[in-house]
């Protein structure tokens, strides 16, 4: 019985992985308000679907470009860790799947395969997310390896400034990463604990001076700090809480989504990432005028249900997914998908 | 035991039929939150009712006319396709249920048996459901048969530029329509696949230029289309989410009603479908602007159960209800009933 | 285990009853979905309590009076029908636990005593609530017989001009009086079916016509409603949705209160009726506006689960426990009561 | 097993616990509406965290005044009765815990120990919480108790006129205290019945006359009566709801103190109590306005599970979740915590 939907791939992921593994993936932090908000917001956002627009095959358009890379779709692979626990391809599966269906990845610091392996095996576009870990000089060796690999931009992530509280990892044991599995990146250098270093406003010149890729920062949730994202000079903003994964009873993605859209006015690009897991999903997203989107745990249960295989389907069930989403509310271009199509 | 309201109907339904035809009546799409939505948005609005107000027999009054047509009451039977999968009879069944509740029946495109025969089996007037499927040329020819059997108006459904995502019938391989029914309309015409004609707002002038009959849209959920309907002639919109079984998470019905009854101000005849389950329900459509309501799978319940007189008592105890409600709310006529009736 | 609470009560008195007669008192009509909503309505509104207040035993005060009659607390019987279904002494023993509590009974006039047997077990002040059924006629003499039994008000019920649909009673086959039982006041009458005499606004001066006594409406849900009733000289509306029993999904009575209360203005006496259980409720009633509350099935309750005692010992733990909120909101005496208590 | 929030620490207590006496910690009044709001409210409210802000250790600091008195957390002891009901060392277990803290206890008129060798106990500040019962005389003179043994403040409580309705303690026949139980302080009186003294606004004066120690009001839910409390001098004010065991329905506390914020003004300080169980929770209240919170029952599930060193772990949990918060939330210091990072 082949999944038809991502929640089936949930369910058969479940199945296949070691119990404090899977937990890893789905946990959130402290009592998973923010995780569950994630969803249940979406199912309360309507939409209002236009008709007698032509919205036949000829007519549907969802090719873009992010930060001026195309990509077949609005639907990105966000970074997310330890893609050996799902599957024992790793980042590569991973890295492959984004490739045929057309779309970019973005590879984690924290990957089990190392950047250069995942470039290699990768046939579309890269971005690489960053934590300073363990020291600013190592996570300069660490974009420079990047730039040097091919990949487009650093995606660095903003939200992390101490782990969140992630209970079902504390009464699992779970060591990040697991044994046997490593942190890829980290083959050559001594980590001091689950220390990061600290990252301010003022890290933004730092970063920029060590590179020429363009700069996202992933985990922003209010106006305010879109507004000093601008005034730094970044590329991009990644609206983000983490996967319900840092700070609990933060706000929903989607409910930061509009202040942050309108504080940003068009100044640089708005993308999303939490709780994605329909088309009407994502067309709610980038009604609220979001770029493209990214999705997190839906790859990893791909991974763990099929390789990279599984990943790639997750991807077209989505695109699919969306497309029809397109086609029933009379949108079938980018352009035409507006704030007018949902109701908060 | 026989049933006392439309929901001992759809027990008795669900127990008589094939679980897979079953579901393909009862379905939505993705995760049906606008199937239930349609449900939940009636039960939220609360009904404000006056006293003392002649209620007697005499002066109670819901006889009506749709686009000029008298029907003795504002509750209509809406297209909906196969009746073969509920009873043997099929849209046969209903029509009689229809003109013996002195009522209108908007016969389906897809139904199992043909518009003709339909017609021949009615003592009522009929509507009949446009799609144009699969080609222009073929759906003129419906349209002239539907003119010619004495059919009263076009009905053009205008939601479904692609089916929408219905999970039951996929996972249980249910084909339109299942072995070995078929679709009545279409016996001497040979299908290609699933697909329809692309319908934009140009095409209404074709279909104006092929009939004489007056033409509603069905499917409208915003303002903006209402506008556009207007603007493109229509006499009729009929709100509607196609029974949440094509955009999940578009607006409830109900939710939708008021601002297209705004936006129409009396310009052209406004219908509403969604989730009509009890004569309260109907009294909040008719006091948000409808000049009538219309049912789709309370009938199809009433056939399983016992054909053409399970789908009238389906119609009559709508009735009743509706009068009831109408007593209990100091509206006894339909011209007494209005927006200051309801709290949403 | 002597009940502590209203809800123990009711758990008890099912236990003992008759499950159709049970059902009889406890159902709403439809879904019961304004049955819940009287309660729902209730739990959402949130008291601002005052403190260092004067609440001693010395200032709590909570005696008033009612159209004139003074009574020991705002706590009055509402008139429900068939008391014997409860208890075999019926009305006689809500009367007397009326009086007992220094409170009034509003008797029914489908009671199961008559409203003289009722009149002398009584040591409390009385009032009568008319249904005009089956005449004019006959409701003129029970008017005149309770004017004569010494009853103080005239209770017209205005929400019944048909009866609302109670499908457990239906599917129970509930007769109303259900046999042995019998309408006591209609001893030498011959009943015609369950038809009520259509009352309208123009009949309130045939009753202006008959009695001298006031008159309430019991009924009244809308601003509009009230504003009449005082333009037809009405002493006292009763702001009631018959517990849930007639129109489905109509106003929560408590919502209704406060727009009727503004509506008013002082101009006559506002009382309130509907899923009153504990002095929180009462406090919240009074809170917007209203003279005092009147209590329907609790009474029955307390009567199946010990008779007058039963019924009594109801009355008494509702006026302890609005003398506790009195005190704990800081409002020690009813005219302390006022708008600023509640958060709607 | 250790447990790792204070939830764990609940079930925990409940298993080792009797079950009259955890009953009597645990319930509220009535329907337990308020204490479950207590939560709800919290869970409603959003966080909205700033990023790339220094949280690093160095930029961290919680340290407060509160009064006058530095603390090390903005995390207090409520004042409880009872303790010894959760562990035999009592108040003294929950003073040494709170030194150990490095934070405050409040202790209470009706503690298990008295309040001398409770200050012989601890080794940080204490608070002394007032009920002025059963005489002015005797309330007098535990004033004086607590100015000779060091207590630094008293905190009267005004929201306490009359006991609430306890359903649980009624059903489970708990006299207060439970023998062998005693309340310490009284020892030397002969009580009369369960009767506080009344209590009113003038009462605050002759409180004023006896005691050169700050006053602050235990129990305001109001604005109008925190502009009362600073109109009649009072040093601070601790806004609760009694932990939802006094008025049933009342404002959830997190509910209230907006509006008490805003009329106080500055004017004096602004203490919170009421449902408080994460790090997130006391960053809420602090954002809303409080300047410290006060924890009841989860210090007495410490304290049952490991007495002293529970309760204090209890508190250290409480600190580390709210540094968590503050760091996640770019809030590193208590000044840089306003209301902008609460979205209600």
């Amino acid at each position: 019985m082949e999944p038809i939907n991502v929640f089936e791939y949930e369910a058969l992921a479940q199945a296949k992985m070691d119990a404090a593994h899977w937990h890893y993936i789905q946990g959130g932090s402290d009592d998973e308000v923010t995780l569950r908000a994630n969803r249940a917001a979406f199912e309360r956002i309507r939409l209002r679907p236009r008709v007698l627009v032509d919205v036949s095959a000829n007519a549907l358009d969802m090719q873009t470009s992010v930060l001026g890379t195309l990509v077949g779709m609005p639907i990105l692979i966000a970074p997310t860790g330890l893609h050996c626990l799902a599957h024992p391809d790793g980042e590569c599966a991973t890295a492959q799947a984004a490739g045929k269906a057309g779309t970019l990845m973005t590879a984690s610091t924290v990957s089990t395969r190392t950047l250069e392996e995942i470039a290699q095996a990768a046939s579309g576009p890269l971005w690489f997310q960053l934590y300073v870990y363990p020291s600013l000089l190592f996570a300069e060796k660490l974009v420079h390896r990047a730039e040097e690999a091919g990949y487009r931009a650093i995606v660095l992530t903003v939200d992390l400034p101490m782990l969140g509280n992630r209970e079902k990892d504390r009464r699992n044991n779970v060591t990040i990463p697991p044994p046997p599995f490593r942190e890829a990146n980290f083959d050559d250098v001594e980590k001091v604990g689950q220390e990061w270093v600290s990252l301010t406003w003022k890290s933004l010149s730092w970063l920029r001076s060590i590179t020429r890729l363009p700069i996202l920062l992933k985990g922003i949730l209010t106006a305010e700090d879109a507004q000093l994202a601008i005034e730094h000079g970044m590329d991009g903003i990644i609206v983000s809480n983490h996967g319900g994964r840092q700070l609990d009873t933060a706000l929903a993605s989607i409910e930061a989504l509009p202040e942050i859209v309108e504080a940003v006015a068009g100044r640089c690009e708005v993308y999303f990432d939490g709780g994605i897991r329909r088309g009407t999903d994502i067309l709610k997203a980038l009604a609220l005028g979001a770029r493209a989107v990214l999705v997190g745990r839906p790859i990893l249960w791909g991974l763990a249900v099929d390789g990279a295989e599984g990943a790639y389907h997750v991807l077209e069930m989505l695109r699919k997914e969306l497309e029809l989403a397109m086609a029933l509310s009379g949108r079938p271009t980018l352009k035409s998908i507006d704030r007018t199509l949902v109701k908060i």
